[in-house]
């Protein structure tokens, strides 16, 4: 077996609520790994039908020691539902598990969002664990303590902040990660990009522009993957519960959201609606601000290496979406607020953004615009 | 309309989250008062079939200058589920609430903790009001941040830690409260005569001994109302996540909860089930500690006095019931915990219990034994 290697940590600094990030090669056959980081008597593991048949079984070898209870979703954002959740607490219910068990979140972010929101609610919150094996969850969702269902209605509805005790990211399981889930990673790295702009931006263009997934080496990837962790655990720190800078997380989401939500989140992955939606995005801030033609560009083409749609399809009803976007987390006195860009590295919240505007710029997003 | 008036107030001070108690009298009917408490542009009122016809019309008319809905659920522990969840989830979806709308708990400890629970999860949290209308609820469950529902095999199995923005007491409304509610509550009330003992015990015993539900008056049963909220947010705010002290506060509870389980939660009002469950908690201290027999007789008085069961009727099969007590949240390293007494005024943790203890203490407390 191969020898399991920490390449990178990070701390994410919330007080007693602190955590580690540690982002390494074959971590999850490490036993002496995870029996230090894991110390709890009962533990379960919630996986998908994807990613259980790839890494399940050496994980739940590693507790082979203690009592292991397992719960495998099907795999998609559809099932990020209450009927999924309900399996989860019922397993632990009826498993016998106590307050002081931890929960494995092993998979991408719906494993991830729906684990976490099943710790921080079962006996009013118990210790997990999350274990991100998409590019997206390793960049963004396993970080930050944002836990969530879906509502039938809208997307992320029912949720809690609510941190893990730690993220281990074993980039060892990008390798078996499809291409075009690759690529909606990319779509937050990207995101990134823009909100930091300078030495990160610089850092994915080199990666965009000479690389391929195949191509690209554990080094590199965890030293990407840390970049982003980085910048979120920044943000989450100064805000975690998002009463203000946090919000900037979420460029590209609120067009994104809507996105998901009008295709029954089924037409394109998380990854791929933020990548339209930061597009998108990028064209109302270039009404509102003095975001230049040259960035959208920049943005354009960093989408295309990374093998990411940004157009709005043609058979989208923009008046439709509009409405759909009446339901996102960010309104705040029944005001829409998007994230925008002044320039590469300098997002903002904007709270005016005028029906022209955002009708002007979602036309021109459209397909053969 | 009768003149509302503050009789009474205390703050539970947790940093950011501190939170005032205010108690008085027909403070349902204040439009300034309320006014003052919640400005947000969306308010959701949630009470039940029995307080709604009494309260509600009142609350409602205040917040007719913005947009107020309404989630009536059925009365009873059988509904702190998952399906009234879900209606107060779509009613939330469906009337477009933001994450900055409130949520007003109107009614008991059923109402409150469910409306706490979808307070904490809608949009990650939103703002909610405890506005408990029955002694139980005023006493001890509006107060403190425990929101849960029930799972079909344990009570409170599903929850969270979640403070409200305000706890309105109008003891105006205990009037209406029938007679078999009421007593439940002082059950909550003798439970933190035993915990403080000294001149809380005095105040309950001096009331007990002379009074009756109707022979009570406002300021009185302000007073003894202030003095347990002051020890309940004591715990509290030492201990907000029941990581150690704040458990004294379930003095009675594991037995009782057990018992409410057993019965499907329809034998008995939570406070009847937590007055059989102190008596045998006292009973098992006497075992354990030495809680004496006299002190044993001044808790069965009081229940007595109070109107309150103390006996497991022999119907209970006693293995039974311990299995049950096998789920109890309280649970550490699959080792039961019980609250125990070493005095009148002195409650500890006890991981020790053994089972033939249990058994005897709990075989006493069999009815004509």
């Amino acid at each position: 077996m191969a020898k399991s290697k920490l390449l990178q940590q990070l701390q994410l600094e919330l007080g007693e609520r602190s955590y580690p990030i540690l982002i390494g090669e074959n971590l999850l056959h490490d036993k002496g790994f995870w029996h230090k980081l894991v110390t709890s008597k009962q533990v379960m593991i919630i996986s998908n039908t994807v990613v259980a048949p790839l890494y399940l079984s050496g994980l739940q070898a590693i507790f082979a020691d203690r009592q292991c209870d397992i719960v495998i979703l099907e795999d998609g954002e559809q099932y990020k539902n209450q009927d999924s959740l309900q399996t989860i607490y019922d397993t632990l219910v009826n498993n016998g598990h106590h307050r002081d068990t931890t929960l494995i979140a092993l998979g991408g972010g719906v494993v991830g969002d729906i684990c976490g929101f099943a710790a921080s609610t079962y006996q009013r919150g118990v210790a997990f664990v999350q274990v991100p094996t998409s590019l997206l969850a390793q960049v963004d969702a396993s970080v930050g303590g944002k836990t969530a269902i879906n509502h039938p209605r809208a997307k992320n509805m029912i949720g809690s902040f609510y941190q893990p005790r730690a993220v281990v990211i074993d980039v060892t399981t990008l390798q078996s990660l499809p291409e075009r889930e690759f690529s909606a990673g990319f779509a937050e790295i990207i995101k990134y990009g823009m909100l930091a702009g300078g030495s990160c931006l610089q850092l994915i263009q080199d990666i965009l522009s000479t690389k391929i997934q195949s191509e690209m080496d554990n080094k590199q990837l965890s030293q990407l993957i840390l970049v982003c962790c980085q910048i979120k655990a920044d943000f989450v720190a100064a805000d975690e519960r998002e009463e203000g800078q946090r919000a900037l997380l979420n460029l590209g989401h609120t067009v994104g959201h809507a996105l998901e939500s009008y295709t029954h989140y089924q037409r394109w992955l998380h990854g791929e609606a933020v990548a339209i939606g930061m597009y998108c995005a990028a064209l109302i801030s270039q009404e509102v601000t003095g975001f230049t033609q040259q960035e959208v560009d920049l943005l354009e083409q960093l989408l295309i290496q990374a093998g990411l749609p940004h157009k709005i399809p043609v058979s989208i009803d923009l008046h439709q979406l509009q409405i759909l976007m009446g339901s996102d987390k960010k309104i705040k006195n029944n005001t829409l607020r998007f994230i925008l860009l002044r320039k590469i590295g300098d997002c903002y919240i904007d709270s005016t953004v005028t029906n022209t505007s955002l009708q002007k710029a979602l036309k021109c997003a459209v397909e053969g615009e």
